[in-house]
């Protein structure tokens, strides 16, 4: 097993090890010895609520859960007001603990929730999808969606501890699994040639402890440099910009994971010396690199996007593997970029 | 005009003087020169919606308003909800603000919904109520209701900004106005017996500018040594505790400050040495010191309340002006006190 400690507002740890669903009751027991509300979807809830309910109560907690329909759609007003009632009408306190036994939606979600209720309770994070465990359970960004776009409203809550195991990949269906490896690429490029060339040698079958744990830490990095997403935490979004944009025109049936893949991509043609090292990677995961959207559309929809800041917006360059810059530019260079970005080989 | 400077997770200042209101424009372009939303209730606006319009308007701001229905009962998810779509129909960023003008459910609302639009934008406060100006207005809480109970969900954001104008009470009515007497009276019992000494002198004819200077202070010095309300924060609660109770019992037809009014009166008869000096001071302000409800239905009304921490919870108990101590009680204990806060003279 590795632990992560990170030292954000709060300091917290994110464990990564096989077997850590089960043992769930015990780590609990560091955070709460009161109540806990478990948070799940109809599609976890078969595969692992009953072992995580065993654990939790063989370690003497008092045990309430909620399981939402799975999908991002339950990411909204109406399933967070429904947990808030949940948790009030269960008379959870401050010294009592929500968990998220999930994916992104279901972590964002419960998140917010437990950042809100009483103004913040406890939070325990157990991912069960890739891209949960390398990205959306640690750094403490919780949201929920409006009508009006993605993730327009949330707050910043760090979880109280984070418990990753990779058996629970097992599970995961082969597209979603590829989700999480978008992301997973991008940290690489992002941050560590030494792990892109083991996502390049490995493919999908890369050491899942090593790649988590590798993610788990570079994103830790660079949230504790920036925890409040005012500068360097921003590099994240590398071709979220643009994936944004094709989930939008999409109507969000190109999944997040593949969206990011197409907007780094298309990056990394606009940019990156040699797009093709990016795009072979890729590929080697299942991932598309290319989209039927027009730059124009693209842009319009990036243009709506909650990152917009006055009449310039910040994206991510990839330079190099490992060295990549935050540029600000006005909104007009947008569309440009996105052609560039367009053209192929 | 004073300043009261507040070093919290957030540094602001907390500006009080005559005549503030039609400032607001310049004030606020230290905060942001984009757009605003300025959040009213149909009581406020009025009386002073087109004066902060023209000030912004004239300080070359983009204004977009809103007015809400004066009253508890839009510090809740519908209009919270109403407000988030508002601001992502403006399209404001980050770098943008939320203006809050009016008393302490508008506060409340629009401190709840900047707090968690974009996972936060800056909130300028300016408190039109005693209340607001002494109370809520300061300090980061912000929150809204659930069907299940008052407060139950929230965030803590501090401001950005509040102004103060006194020249704005000469439009409230009475009984608001003596509703905020109330938190003013707890303040001076919590802190300061110079304070309490000015009150019993002057009654409701005290020095403004002085008292929501004195107020301001020491709200703030409370709020900074203890943020997120883990502590020392609790004294603020002086009354509280029982006033919710009454608030809950009365269906809320007993306002908050009356509530708190017969709360603090409660606690000095079971506690005080001497009980009439703070029910005096509390009668000269038109406040009452008595209840009809039972100590058995508030206990239970009470013990239903957030404050409550598994098997205790935590009092603030008036032993000397100036000399309140938070006391860790089991709920068994709360009745008896109430019965004791019951018996008079």
């Amino acid at each position: 097993m590795n632990t992560v400690r990170v030292n954000a507002s709060r300091t917290y740890e994110v464990k990564i090890g096989a077997g850590l669903l089960t043992e769930i009751g015990q780590e609990t027991r560091a955070v709460t010895t009161g109540s806990v509300l478990v948070v799940t979807d109809e599609t976890v809830a078969p595969l692992y609520l009953a072992k995580v309910y065993q654990s939790l109560k063989a370690a003497g907690l008092t045990v309430h859960t909620a399981s939402v329909p799975a999908g991002e759609r339950t990411k909204c007003v109406e399933y967070y007001v429904n947990l808030l009632s949940i948790l009030a009408a269960k008379q959870l306190t401050r010294t009592d603990a929500a968990i998220a036994l999930g994916g992104g939606v279901v972590g964002d979600l419960t998140g917010f929730a437990a950042a809100t209720y009483l103004r913040g309770i406890p939070l325990i994070q157990i991912p069960t999808t890739l891209l949960a465990m390398v990205d959306s359970s640690v750094g403490g960004k919780t949201a929920i969606d409006l009508p009006a776009g993605k993730n327009l409203v949330g707050a910043f809550h760090q979880p109280s501890l984070v418990l990753c195991d990779p058996d629970a990949l097992n599970t995961l269906p082969a597209a979603t699994f590829r989700d999480g490896c978008a992301e997973v690429i991008k940290t690489a490029i992002l941050f560590d040639p030494k792990l892109f060339a083991h996502l390049r040698e490995h493919g999908t079958d890369f050491d899942r402890e090593y790649v988590i744990t590798r993610c788990v830490e570079c994103k830790r990095d660079v949230v504790c440099a920036d925890e409040f997403d005012r500068g360097e935490r921003q590099k994240l979004n590398l071709g979220h910009t643009i994936g944004h944009a094709i989930e939008q025109c999409s109507h969000f049936t190109v999944s997040h994971g593949q969206a990011v893949a197409i907007g780094t991509a298309m990056m990394a043609r606009a940019f990156y010396p040699n797009p093709e090292e990016i795009e072979s990677v890729l590929r080697t995961f299942g991932l598309p690199t290319e989209t039927s959207f027009s730059a124009e559309d693209l842009a319009n929809a990036a243009l709506s996007d909650k990152k917009r800041d006055g009449g310039t917006l910040t994206v991510v360059v990839p330079r190099a593997i490992g060295g990549c810059t935050l540029e600000r530019i006005s909104v007009t260079e947008l569309q440009p970029i996105l052609e560039a970005g367009m053209r192929h080989g």
